[in-house]
């Protein structure tokens, strides 16, 4: 200890006392936490929807509330209507205190509550005196990525299936934002003259045009919508699949010589779209705060094919940050460890109800069915009808169930995110999207709490 | 647990026995390891100087260097010249393995045996379901600041007495290099047509033009040297104090109207050198890379004057990486608590000897002494005679003792960074700082084994 006698000692005793009550908790905790993950899995569906349906409705709601994270959670995937169109507006027994509703950021709060009751399997601790070099590996190209974070990546990706990664470079980011500018910066010409033109069909995410437009690099510029993009020479198409804001799977659009893509797969895991083929691109992009709700640890990575690619963006993160937080980086690895772990009892076309995939697509497909269902109430909005596919991962087909609903108001309402704020739901506007103010995109991935108030906002609203 | 019965069971086994076994080496701990951290500090010293004296130069020298960390220290930072002059070029047991010695960046792993050496006071512990969120505090105008970190930020200042924080807002960065660039696209004027002109007297930090020059920012441009700049209208000017490369405390050189100053106070420590006042600027950055010798977490912040120059700076992070990590601001927040800590027992004109800064002060005037000795005895190189003060936190007087040397190769070697190449030692060669090639930059912040041989080959290159 550093920092002398007396603080040493005391911390000492402290640590003694502290690991002695640890004892005692433990040997309770396992006394009394013997249930199987399914029960847990459960306690997650009462909690979300348990109290929206089972005062009011009875028992045959609950039983199909419970039935997400079982093997009967099919039925939910493949169920597109609202069972309960009779239900009344006021059927949600939640109490409205009148606060705004924040759903204009994807702020994945929705996984807080899997990661608590997932336990201890994902606490790292780290000591003062790791991390303390700049190097992860200096003889790597990306010589700041920690090699336990690059094994867990890989080893999700070929256990979902989702992404091609065998030679493939890895490089770490503080979220996938960073590496969307690496990636610009490593695939824009350096001998042009003038910014390269970067183009995305509409509806295009909104946040990839701001970093653009306001950050005003010298090397590439927002060129709008493909449908219009008529400049020959080289451009830069972005790709977003599922797209963000509407969930739709997407492939390049414009297809002209000069064409380089950029692949944004941030929503290609199972619990939101299905797996149909392991994505095989040039460059692609994910993020930890997508694929299990960890937003707040900043970490992304890209699967680069090219090495002088892969050189260049290393670049820009060390020009950008100096490399990526070494403590995220291990805390990340050890979620993704934990959720290829929670696989492990796959085998053949039987996927295990305590898969974190299984349980996450489970709370998805459940606020999926609810969003319809108010949708339908308020007679008011409409929302896209998703394909339906078969994923190769979770072995059955259902429609896509996307981390944001792309809302539509119908009827004269021309302000949609207006509209909802009069209610004290703040949305983001279709116009940031290059779209309508018809439209609002809308996060699907609130805590509990406040998408069911949601829910009882928008059921409330009627057509007049 | 989200991840199955079995797992669950086994992992709280696993839990009990390990903290079983925690109990049984922390008993121990407590029976062996009751002395003080004097003690630690003279472990310390004796492993980074202990070898490199004692076998051959006996007491007298021991003692000397076993006062570093103590109320003697004094005479190592005031003592400018060698006192080994008769030692031989070979003095130094240590093996020469023949390796590259990489003294290019200025990765501070020395200061990893300190942390080491304090144990589990800064060790964290963060459990899977814990920062989820984008948000630390929404209603802050830094909204992914953790308040923990910015609370003992302002602490840490107030004991060192460095910097002003009343009526400062705190934007905590990736690393200051975020900052950097958050501060340079919050002082751009938004209106103007041509990138505003970023200005610093030579030598310049290297790494500032690299970034401004590489990712070709519309809104400001690198427009060198102070001296030579005679364009009218707004400009920034970059004043890094103390200067990096070379050691010296840095006024802003301009002063012209339309000037912004940008003030990066990395290094202003007083391990490094003496505090004279609080530095009261209307942009400061600091990091934790540099006080504490973290850069592995990547954490810099800025005390910002202006509230609109801490939103917009707040809005490039949010563009750049939305947000920063909160692990690792987690992880900073208990090592400068730590470092707060240890200089408790401060009081009056006494400062204790187990304070963090007083230890690594030690380190580096250690370190100093024996390369100015190595200089010395090659009669090849020079160093820069850097200027001695009245620290205001450590109460005596010492000279600048710089994280890096800016050392010049003498007669004919033009160029200084391919000739200490030669001997496998990799610096940074004085044209990146817009000097000759006769100098060069060395980290002076490396690990005792890499130090020690670096100081080996050093000493042994004799002039023809």
């Amino acid at each position: 200890m550093i920092m002398g006698k007396g603080l040493k000692s005391w911390s000492l005793w402290h640590l003694l006392v502290l690991s002695l009550a640890l004892n005692v908790g433990l040997v309770m905790k396992m006394a009394y936490e013997r249930e199987s993950f399914s029960r847990a899995v459960e306690g997650a569906q009462q909690s979300i929807h348990g109290r929206f349906c089972e005062e009011k409705h009875g028992g045959a709601m609950v039983e199909a509330s419970m039935a997400v994270g079982s093997s009967e959670i099919g039925r939910f995937s493949t169920s597109v209507g609202p069972p309960m169109a009779s239900a009344s507006s006021d059927f949600l027994p939640v109490a409205d205190d009148g606060r705004v509703i924040n759903l204009d950021h994807g702020d994945p709060t929705m996984y807080e509550k899997l990661w608590r009751q997932a336990g201890d399997k994902t606490t790292v601790v780290i000591s003062g005196w790791q991390y303390v070099s700049y190097f992860s590996d200096p003889n790597k190209i990306c010589w700041f990525l920690e090699p336990t974070l690059e094994k867990e990546i890989i080893r999700l990706h070929e256990i979902v299936g989702n992404a091609v990664t065998e030679d493939r470079y890895v490089i770490v980011g503080t979220g996938s934002t960073q590496l969307f500018q690496a990636a610009l910066y490593a695939l824009s010409p350096p001998e042009e003259t003038e910014p390269i033109s970067v183009v995305s069909a509409t509806p295009y995410y909104s946040f990839h045009r701001q970093v653009i437009d306001h950050l005003k690099s010298g090397l590439y510029k927002w060129a709008g919508d493909t449908d219009s993009f008529n400049k020959s020479g080289p451009y830069i198409e972005l790709v977003t699949s599922p797209n963000n804001p509407d969930g739709f799977m997407r492939q390049a659009k414009v297809n002209r010589s000069g064409g380089i893509l950029l692949h944004d797969f941030a929503y290609y895991w199972p619990q939101y779209t299905p797996i149909t083929s392991a994505a095989d691109h040039d460059l692609m992009l994910f993020t930890i705060s997508k694929s299990s709700g960890h937003a707040g640890i900043r970490i992304g990575w890209a699967l680069v094919k090219d090495k002088e690619v892969a050189k260049k963006m290393t670049k820009f993160v060390e020009l950008s940050s100096i490399g990526v937080s070494k403590d995220s980086q291990l805390r990340a690895a050890k979620i993704l460890q934990a959720m290829s772990d929670s696989t492990e009892q796959v085998s053949g076309s039987e996927v295990a109800s305590d898969n974190f995939f299984e349980v996450s697509f489970g709370l998805m497909a459940e606020r999926w069915r609810q969003m319809r269902e108010a949708v339908k109430k308020s007679r008011l909005f409409s929302l896209p009808e998703l394909p339906s596919a078969l994923c190769n991962y979770l072995k059955r087909t259902f429609e896509t169930q996307p981390a944001f609903a792309w809302l539509r108001c119908e009827g004269e309402i021309e302000d949609c995110e207006a509209f909802l704020r009069g209610h004290k739901i703040l949305t983001r506007s279709g116009k940031h999207f290059g779209m309508s103010p018809k439209y609002v995109r809308i996060s699907m991935l609130d805590r509990d709490e406040n998408f069911r108030l949601f829910l009882k906002r928008l059921s409330a609203i009627f057509q007049r």
